[in-house]
């Protein structure tokens, strides 16, 4: 199994406090969680604005700059990685539309 | 490395034709591209709140449900998720301001 | 001119504190800050959704949902709708690009 | 009744042809549906992350943004203003939960 997002996940929480100057991840997170969470949800629009326009190469940097700024989130909140993988693994045991129901109506 | 994405991914590319009666992912995937890019959209909403109210739950299940659906959006496009790690790993030679500052401006 | 947002503000305003049992706007509000938020990005996603598909009767009814939601989280945020148009007066007075430019970038 | 958003209605509508190296809207509008749609999401994130961190100004200021870059993109698919407060008046024939129960489920 590739260690792509495990790497980045601690590449971030290196640059986390580095020279803002020197480090995007330093920047953005010095101009707070706000800014971070903002990220986050532009680069989901502008995802879900390739998939509409059906652009592949699009959805892709999108959907890694998705990625990228969800790290640098959760890295934010004190989340590791881990925590949500493990979220993901334990719904798995849940299966399709039995998961759903399961949770809380919204 | 533990491979729960890339599980999730193949259980996802397997329920996608499966009786949308049982899966909730062929039920999602039958209704379009355009209901599955919503809900990235929208778990990606309720992640930047979760965020924001400092509710460390709430943005582990989001982060999760985020996930989850970027990997249908991501199947029905027919973009493995290898695509956009691949493209993460390529991004990491280029490092931080130095990264962004080589994308074009949007 | 016609007095739409100005009734559904006032309506909306009158219904904050109704029963929530009888009416949409308390019992939305009733949920808090966090889901009146999360609804004004929900809607916005599907307008954009709506406006990539082309579809015209679909974006009049999200937007319709839009300015109704953001109505309710101005008014849970004490926000006049006059505030807003006051806001958007005041920039017509420094036209097209010039205003951009005026505004601290993000 | 205040004529904002109709004065701004038009004022978009005269701009959309404009020179783009004179207008923001002009140069919005030449760069596609998606990138009006792009900044509808955007302007909404913003105006959400405002109202969670319980900052007036910058809600108000967000919420013009939203209000303006969603005229410019119902201008850009032929939807006059008047097309969604009609639909808000026909909606208000039909009050609070019952409206909502009268849509089609989501």
């Amino acid at each position: 199994m590739r260690s792509t997002l495990f790497d980045l996940e601690k590449t971030i929480c290196q640059r986390r406090t580095a020279d803002p100057a020197q480090s995007y991840v330093a920047k953005l997170t010095a101009r707070g969680r706000g800014k971070i969470a903002q990220k986050v949800g532009e680069e989901a629009v502008e995802t879900v604005i390739a998939a509409m326009t059906s652009d592949k190469d699009g959805a892709i940097g999108e959907s890694a700059d998705l990625l990228f700024h969800l790290l640098i989130l959760l890295g934010d909140m004190g989340i590791p990685l881990d925590a949500v993988l493990d979220e993901l693994d334990r719904r798995e045991g849940v299966s399709g539309i039995a998961e759903k129901a399961s949770r809380p109506p919204d």
